[in-house]
């Protein structure tokens, strides 16, 4: 199995998920008669990033996966990012690098380390990387994008979640 | 890489975190005199599942990963925890099952098809099934199961969720 495989195909399917939950909540706040940008603020709790912050982290840390695992060095992007439309063409703009790579840019990644951001000097085997960090750091922030958005009564299942799966007859 | 590699001892050092951030919970709890009990309740939103099925739907997706994902049938949890101490033998009893497993255990994977659960007749090949299915339900419910003790009030932090790295200088 590719390290692409498990990262990039995976991760922009992700991304599309959460622009589908983005319109239910356009439309829960239509219903409700407030403003969608009222999301960018929402929290969990009063010391954690909000809405607009773990949306800008789970683009890079999809974006950054992509790079450092093909051992190239991701774009950057100025998390400034104002309301809920500039926070989905954030995503379309992920999207769009990550239709950039192809699994063989991932070629010679057993071999591969990658330097960890936040640990100067020190890495991972790319393995390492994807499968402890970026995989784990990725769905947190998915996943606390969709909390969030849930908190604030937006409703949302299991399905919208994980959304379409390669499936076969048995 | 192996389908073990990326799936097994990775989630079962996020159990292991899981059990830290209880053990910050209960020590919360204690700060501010209310029974660690308590959280088995607490949500995100009134219809999302609480504390006590998010964390046992994490433990539940790495014993069936496990399982499916090297052709066993998992063992049957009755999900009858009623406190928070049977919620964290809980995770002991799914971190023993998971001790069991090695790598060769999931010899063949490349061929190897697995039923989906909710869709009879259904299935997908063994890459896909962790890759689509396994590695994000269970971080969505690990994701949960911290967001709802944030949530509650309980201090942790991302280093707490990310746990122990294999690092390597560079």
């Amino acid at each position: 199995m590719s390290l692409y495989e498990v990262t990039v195909p995976q991760m922009a399917k992700m991304l599309n998920n959460m622009k589908a939950w983005m319109a239910e909540a356009e439309q829960y706040a239509e219903e409700r008669g407030f403003h969608p940008d009222n999301y960018l603020n929402a929290r969990l709790q009063m010391d954690q990033f909000p809405f607009s912050r773990q949306l800008q982290a789970a683009c890079d840390t999809a974006k950054g996966s992509a790079a450092r695992l093909s051992g190239q060095t991701p774009p950057r992007h100025e998390d400034n990012e104002a309301t809920f439309e500039e926070l989905r063409a954030r995503i379309d703009t992920v999207l769009t690098y990550l239709a950039g790579f192809s699994a063989s840019d991932f070629d010679g990644w057993e071999t591969r380390l990658v330097p960890l951001p936040f640990l100067s000097g020190k890495g991972a085997s790319a393995a390492s990387y994807a499968t402890e960090f970026a995989l784990p750091n990725f769905y947190f922030h998915v996943s606390m994008v969709y909390g969030i958005l849930r908190h604030s009564g937006v409703k949302l299942g299991k399905r919208a979640y994980i959304g379409g799966m390669q499936i076969v007859d048995l």
